[in-house]
């Protein structure tokens, strides 16, 4: 008898449980077993998994799990190494699949979760190993190729753009002239800083300015836009990666570390922000950083990002069942807002990093443009009614 | 003809709009017309005041007032000289008031604002003018005298308890041990930091150390409380105000500046505490900042928090109708749970601040105890409809 697995890996976001519902809705629909491996990849090597059928069998941890924020399963950032160099982690793995009876196996995950997908996808290919390995994409820095958005994205863009104007509020109530720096996550693409314009209305203009790692901008710039602006009480959207004019990091006065992937762990540009700007203008400073409220902030979710992240879900695992293999499922948009699903080959999508593109930024390299808003838009729609339990949001946990 | 006057001082809120939305209803109520001072007694001193009478009898805009964070009237950080000093800055305020026909002043705000009440209150009664000057309370911290709890620290509360829990939820992906240090505002009180408490449930139980400015803890102590901690990812809820065994503040490595009132403009113990103990424990640490987010996250607010700020604001203007001068109001609860409006003189409120008690703070002074989280759940329950906008809440704006 053959079962499906499901992990997820990388960085928590709002909606990779959606997805993960999605995976276990297709392998219910298709009466299949499905086992969840604790803490990603490392959850098969250890062959630690859990059964998920019986659970979500139940209408209410069904509706829990869709909006409990984090990653059910747990996570990993483990790289794999490559399959030359290692065989035995890879016989590990396909021995343990093949133990369980396992045949079906999705990975919920960003850039790095794809190179596994790929990796595993490749091993069985060459070694005539019966299993389809499919991934399905997550990450709230809508940096994965292959795909119009990634699924996690519209929910924590929805929250940063309602933080900063509600931030915006707060910094307005008083007449003395401010200045305060919001810094939000991305790495080397700006995608979810670009989404506090989704904070503008008719009353409401801020950000003011808003700075991406795509354009490096000098202090003297940053200064002088700043003298441009007629606003009181002015807000900056930062990305945390943003760099000077010599593609130095604003953040590299504080503290650097790197992460497993050699990735430079970032924090701490807002600060350096803030105390320049403090020193030039002499307002009133103050430095926000959404840290990780923005991608965990289960509360306040896109209703079209969770519902979405159920259908790639869900798609990954009847796309399995149909025996497809090494694919990475997509979005695909059409007209305006058409949400459709695609499949793509992973090794189109692994490794690579999509930036935010020439046509979305405004010339000056200080804003977004007016096709960014209408792309961005239809994502963080649709309210969803958070379930409580004593005023905070309940939630279901392994 | 009499009209009323209203005003908001002191750091923004979520629910200080609905306080404002209640004394409008009162004075609409009583057929009196209302102005709004802009930037509290700052926009008394300058004559500048709005008309709210015709803005606010339409009911989309009151709904709106209800649910913007901020202060629509922006607010001020001015304290009053004592009369004996400058006599030319009350004969102005009382001049204004004069001009404009207000014989009812209902100021709302903090304890630095309730010195306002009092001030303005003895002069008005030395100098036979008559006056109505009325206190409505706002506050985030919970700390002040004559009330069982604050407007505005419901939605605050919520907002930091839900936080703590979906940080939870984030911190928890990963396999490997670590330490997450959430900071709260509370400069010598630690009400909202208490509240974190109310992240636990059944199946969560973060956080799982609390420290409250009431306490100073050593950092042996802090060392020694984790040590005793069974949780792998631990997460802990600290006061920006935590001081050490000395007594000395656990921020001061940070930057330190003073507001206008002397008061100690505090920020980053997280970040020192994140320091000693990534050194003592050798486990993944960080450090998250709420900062202003949990003051004006309009989006996830407290129904109660906010239905009872709105009944305060509309008993301070009508015990300002029925002549009442130099009160401020207050809550008084019943049994578990009803909340009476209360007035209390002015003098017996301002300038106090209400501290955690001891019967709140565990023995071990790491943790609350169960009759703080019996006083504190109710004033968080109660879920708002948000009024969104293209994916981000709707505000109204001056």
């Amino acid at each position: 008898m053959s079962k499906f697995a499901v992990a997820q890996s990388g960085g928590p976001t709002a909606a990779i449980n959606a997805t993960l519902l999605g995976v276990i809705e297709g392998a219910l629909e298709n009466g299949t077993q499905i086992l969840g491996a604790v803490n990603g990849i490392k959850g098969v090597i250890d062959d630690n998994f859990m059964n998920l059928n019986n659970i979500f069998e139940d209408a209410q941890n069904r509706a829990l799990l869709k909006n409990t924020p984090g990653a059910y399963l747990g996570s990993c950032r483990i790289k794999l190494p490559d399959a030359d160099s290692d065989t035995d982690m890879y016989e590990r793995i396909f021995e343990v699949f093949k133990k369980n009876d396992i045949d079906k196996f999705i990975y919920i995950g960003g850039n790095d979760s794809m190179d596994t997908v790929d990796k595993l996808s490749r091993y069985a290919k060459e070694h005539n190993i019966d299993i389809a390995v499919v991934g399905a994409p997550k990450t709230i820095d809508n940096d994965l190729a292959g795909t119009d958005h990634t699924p996690g994205f519209g929910s924590a863009a929805r929250f940063v753009a309602s933080s900063v104007k509600e931030v915006a509020r707060d910094s307005g109530v008083y007449a003395e002239k401010s200045i305060t720096i919001i810094e939000i996550m991305g790495r080397n693409a700006g995608w979810l800083t670009a989404s506090s314009s989704l904070a503008r209305s008719e009353n409401s203009s801020a950000p003011h300015l808003i700075y991406l790692p795509e354009r490096p901008v000098s202090r003297e710039k940053i200064i002088e836009d700043i003298k441009n602006c007629k606003e009181n009480n002015i807000i900056i959207a930062v990305s945390e990666g943003i760099k000077d004019e010599n593609g130095e990091y604003y953040c590299a006065q504080a503290t650097q570390s790197h992460d497993i992937f050699g990735h430079a762990q970032l924090a701490g540009c807002a600060k350096v922000l803030e105390k320049f700007l403090g020193d030039e203008f002499g307002y009133k400073m103050r430095s926000v950083e959404l840290s990780v409220l923005q991608r965990c902030g289960g509360h306040f979710t896109s209703l079209t990002d969770l519902d979405e992240s159920e259908r790639i879900g869900k798609s990954a695992a009847l796309a399995a069942a149909k025996g497809k293999r090494g694919i990475v499922m997509g979005f695909k948009r059409d007209g305006d807002y058409v949400c459709n699903i695609v499949e793509n080959n992973v090794c189109d999508v692994a490794n690579k990093e999509r930036k935010v593109p020439d046509e979305f930024i405004s010339a000056d390299g200080n804003d977004v443009t007016d096709e960014f808003i209408k792309y961005c838009k239809p994502l963080i729609m649709g309210d969803v009614q958070v379930i409580t339990e004593n005023g905070v949001p309940k939630h279901i946990i392994r």
